[in-house]
């Protein structure tokens, strides 16, 4: 028994993506897009700076930890804290640590 | 009801770590301290090379992320996955994502 | 004197990106950016999973990475390695700490 | 010919560490030191929790990227700095980019 608010996902049987946060990361990674394009064009001036690109991919690398963030927090709310309802926590526990790069 | 094999830890109703993620953790960070150490004492010779060091301190933080896998790893099977059932997910999620410092 | 063969990069006084550097990093942020539109496709689809958005953007991330490796490497060969020549030593380090967030 | 305030070192022909990063990397590295000690004798309270080794780990973490930066720094002033004048530029970046681990 569950007295959470946190969101749940299934469709057909299959683990998805929470809305709010499939609607969250894609307008993050839209924007985090426009500013790669922005940087590619800063490229076709000869005259750009080494030090000014760094920075504006460092900060395109900001963007893409906040969506990381985002569909992170969804998955932990909606999949990986249901898991013992579910019985499959070594799988879907082993699935996101190989995805985070830590295993 | 649960088929799971994926090990639950409480003390006194408080969460706490499974033991075998706490003693490999322990095991993984008194050999990342004894690195520290040998580095601290390379430090101490006048002749030591910049990158030698910067090379060291890169393996030590090495160690120190794969201690973060093993403490992750227990703390999502033992207590994120079994969150929906004892009905604090959003809570849990939200202190794993601070401590990681997505949030 | 300098039996180096390092690129060297200065436009009217003013430093700036080597051109295989510039060249490189644009095809390379390109690629990244197209990849990045694929994800945001992807997000479109409800059923879309957590786990394969959260493995995608770690891809962007890593081509990222490489992007700013080949604009370091050119800044570093380009501008910092002929710092001491210039004299502005302490200025170019600082910029370049700065801009790598360890300052 | 340099107006530069960079620190310079070399011992018998090899390049070295400048005095000060090397006193101030050691401080730093030593008090991350005690700060793993202190990690370590946590993990042996069978009730500590897992998201309180999770933000120790972080903090050591931080540390260890604060020794970087003193190193990095000093590295890049003393000898990248100078690698023009030297004629090593292309030796000296790739064995930094190496030790980044970019490449």
């Amino acid at each position: 028994m569950s007295t959470d608010t946190a969101p749940h996902c299934h469709v057909e049987g299959k683990l998805c993506m929470p809305e709010d946060a499939r609607k969250r990361a894609s307008r993050r990674l839209s924007i985090a897009r426009g500013h790669l394009e922005s940087i590619v064009r800063m490229l076709d001036d000869e005259g750009v700076y080494c030090v000014d690109v760094l920075r504006q991919i460092k900060a395109v690398q900001g963007a893409l930890s906040g969506a990381t963030e985002v569909v992170l927090r969804g998955h932990l709310e909606a999949h990986v804290a249901t898991a013992g309802e579910r019985g499959d926590t070594v799988e879907i526990v082993e699935e996101l640590m190989a995805a985070l790069k830590y295993a």
